[in-house]
């Protein structure tokens, strides 16, 4: 299974709101990459609860190495808004995982992230929630954009939303958010809604994870298909959308996806659109080779994101399982 | 060629900004519908260019029957803005067309509109360009809902935009009327972006229309011409996107399209997204069968419109090129 | 009592919603002015109310000479918005008046304010409603604002609001046909709440009124008997706001007021604002010489309006008095 | 002179924008309020510049010993903004003060917010600059609501704006951290341009300041001469608007205010009022005793501020420059 080339030293800070597909990310990315620390933040459930889960996924996994800081408990601006409907009351429902007793770091995600940025040469910062803590960071130390060598998040759509007509549920959550980080300049890779609606764990797919047979893959197996449950009660959905992780498989297995150069804005206004991620693929195209054709003229904003627009969906689902059978 | 069934009576009027493509749908309407009038608005140019069209084109094609009324030359609350680079600096260029003698109806466009409903027991409306004389008509008689059957109207998207990255030019132009057309409760058809930019009169395409071979069929292609040159220009596209038909084709071989219900609403306040039609398809799909699948839970607003979702391009141009034979 | 000056020629049109406050302005302006006609729209109540009102007004004065015209029965974009709890059920309850046996002119009051553009050289508009019927003649004919003088309007406020904490009713119900008016380039004078909370008729005013010891008068004292009641128990004011009359009484007796020119803005996408009538005074004073100084720097906006700042309550009373004296 | 009255204790946290008007607020609440920390922001100048600005204002004084904590470098959402045309481009410009020496607090204004809501039983915060810091600390920690007793601030406005028609400049830069801390719960006095421009330093006033005789009292008013001069250049004020002081003579002399409950909401959307505080005071009046007189109906949304609607502005002035005298 190939994983980060040779000789390449990026390094990887996940920060998220675990979550199911969070947990997945964590785990996806810990056999492959440099991960230097997992940051929490409120999302899918309160901060304390995303807290609590990422200490009971690394402990699950015997990932205890990572560190792991806590960071906002709530949107800049916004309410906070959880999502129990789609993860359970605790935020991973589906197993009665023991209550995790692995240290939190002294450091708050804010300022681990930033200390990260002065640690690691190439730090990939990866948001699998509300943009909240990244963007604080960004608040508290515009210097961090010289630092930070990309941002990989799942957040967004380029076509329709999920919490609302136009708006994803991460991006909805704190629109301010992730407007700071839209515009900040860093470079920027998106994987929305448009893809990972397509990354889809039917039960026959979840079947070939717990096939695996070890204990780890069982509970894996189990945790997610609480998950793919409520997607179908909840949306009907055939199979849980394993969203997160695909932030993380870019690195892995970058031809897995196809990738767009657009400019990318954050409606913060709109009467219908607030939270929306409006992509500008008017001339770029859905398949990569352009709506407007090859001989189209390129104009419009200035591109400040590269967004996934299409995905090998079986690949994916190879690389996940076989990862989680190094477990 | 089969045309609106026998035995039903349905009468259209047809809003309009021509424009080529408006040009084409009075032709394609006015041999298989009762087209009772055309009203014209600003749009693609000034309304006096677009009612020298509107003249134009019926003298062309021996429709001068068809009354014409004169409607608004404004949008509601936006300033005025016109489309020369598609469609020239008269609003129909490629071909100079004698100077019209037809007399236009008495009636302004939105007393003609008032009138037509009281008129004829079947109305639909086509709104070609910005919705601005339906709008006004609406707001001089809201009973006109009781007696208009339907709008059918070439507007919008469901995806990317054109004149922004949100917004399609007729609804940016007046996203007021639009609003107040789509809150109106009357039934409404949509086509819009994401499907009028397949349908592409391409080089091959505009020369099997030459190939009819009469002087008409010659004029209407070099007409086209134009357009297609203008797009391929401007845009890089590779046809001439025929938008405007769509809108009375459905009505002439309904099997061509495929709709579905969703609710649609028309942004007004975005920073990025002024003049969306926001249209909310998580549980309806791109494909007719849903994206969340066949169990779906249909949530959201209730459906005020019939968003077109696909089509069949060659049906599509077999019945547009046949038509043009007639003349 | 003084008048229009002779061998000055300014003709009114009052455009209005009665509403007692309404009727008022029309007694007050037929003594004064060359009132060439009423249009009528909706607002205080349903348009078929407020007409009956302007015909009921003008028998109960003997004004039937003047034309009435029938305008537009909601706002362009806004549902439409009536207020019961201050005029009544009627628009004008207080006293049972005749139903009404005055024609209506046959034109309808959008192209009777064009038509009397054509036919009057110094056409003063004066709406007291809502400015839908305005704004749908500016967009009907943009040509308009060459052939009128000025605009005089009761209408938004310098500082507090009344139906929101931002937005004054006209202005509220109809926000989009306001900014149309005052993007329009047409000379304005502004009378919002900030005066005409001033113009408070208290039980003692309306005694001298009904002291005049005419039918006419105890009658006019009786129906505003029930508008100050209103106000008394709805918002606990002291006296009934004359808000309308003022908008013309600064033709008759213009050194009652003092004016202000600046820009004014209509807010139309405010989450706490929309309706609000943003006038920039931060370089005008709300005492006529100034906030900052006589040296003042006058910079920002150019101003749009002519505002009302400050009046003379004592002798804008002994006006109204004294005219309703004439009757 | 009164001073707080004895046996109580209450504790007072700075958090500004040196800024004259900011330095003239350490010096009024120092020799009167138990100060017990200075935390400093971007605004009137670069955090760098308005941080080494308080330092310098506490060495000019003889305050070294109140700890000062260096905050956020921008607004949460907005780019940030200064006003170098008002307070130069060192943000305290009319004297070479030197460079300060004394140590800033090793504790991130943040988190010294944070710290000090658990030291102090009675923790009132004081923001005189943008409100960025004070978000940021609800945001990090939202139960600081149950432990800060009250914020006393000076910024936005009752009436007219100043960086806009409808916006003053502290809200104005960061209208998001505004909105976060008048929707957060705690009790808010709020000094606004309607109440701090009448504060008006004259010539004649600096006069009496620099009569004091000693090297400071001069010092002190040659600094506000810049300011006073700044103002009358750009805007042409006759005096120096000593905006943020009124924020700490509340505690000294609450008898010099003249203060009316109300609901303050920030707009955060409006296309012409995008920062400004929307104040209710429909059924409060300006005078204090209700526009709407003694016996209106309170209605509208629940009072969340304590809103400064006027002072005696003599008095004020007597408590500075006996304040001044005493250093």
């Amino acid at each position: 299974m190939p994983s980060q080339p040779k000789g390449i030293t990026v390094q990887f800070l996940l920060d998220c709101d675990p979550g199911h597909d969070d947990m997945l990310t964590i785990f996806l990315a810990a056999k492959h990459l440099d991960v230097v620390g997992i940051t929490t933040v409120s999302g899918n459930q309160s901060l304390e609860k995303t807290t609590r889960n990422a200490r009971r996924s690394v402990e699950l996994a015997g990932l205890t190495h990572i560190p792991i800081a806590k960071g906002l408990p709530r949107p800049l601006v916004n309410e906070v808004r959880y999502a129990p409907e789609i993860h359970g009351q605790s935020g991973l429902d589906g197993v009665a995982l023991p209550e995790p007793t692995v240290e939190l770091s002294p450091l708050h995600a804010v300022d681990f992230i930033i200390e990260a940025s002065h640690t690691y040469d190439e730090l990939v910062l990866v948001p699998a929630g509300p943009l909240t803590n990244i963007a604080a960071a960004l608040i508290k130390d515009p210097t961090l954009v010289e630092r930070v060598k990309e941002i990989s998040l799942m957040g967004g759509s380029m076509t329709y939303g999920g919490s609302t007509a136009a708006a994803e549920f991460n991006i909805y959550v704190d629109p301010e958010a992730a407007d700071v980080v839209f515009r900040s300049g860093l470079p920027i890779k998106m994987f929305g809604l448009n893809v990972t609606r397509m990354a889809s764990a039917t039960v026959e797919r979840l079947d070939r994870i717990r096939d695996i047979g070890t204990p780890f893959a069982r509970t894996v197996a189990d945790l997610v298909e609480f998950y793919r449950a409520s997607l179908h009660n909840v949306y009907g959905l055939d199979g849980a959308s394993i969203h997160d992780p695909l932030a993380v498989a870019v690195y892995i297995r970058p031809e897995l996806f196809t990738m767009q150069a657009m400019n990318v804005q954050i409606e913060l206004n709109g009467t219908h659109t607030r939270g929306m991620t409006v992509c500008d693929y008017r001339y770029v195209g859905r398949e990569g080779k352009g709506i407007y054709g090859e001989s189209g003229i390129i104009r419009g904003a200035e591109a400040n994101a590269e967004v996934a627009v299409d995905m090998d969906v079986d690949g994916f689902f190879d690389l996940l399982t076989d990862t989680l059978a190094l477990y």
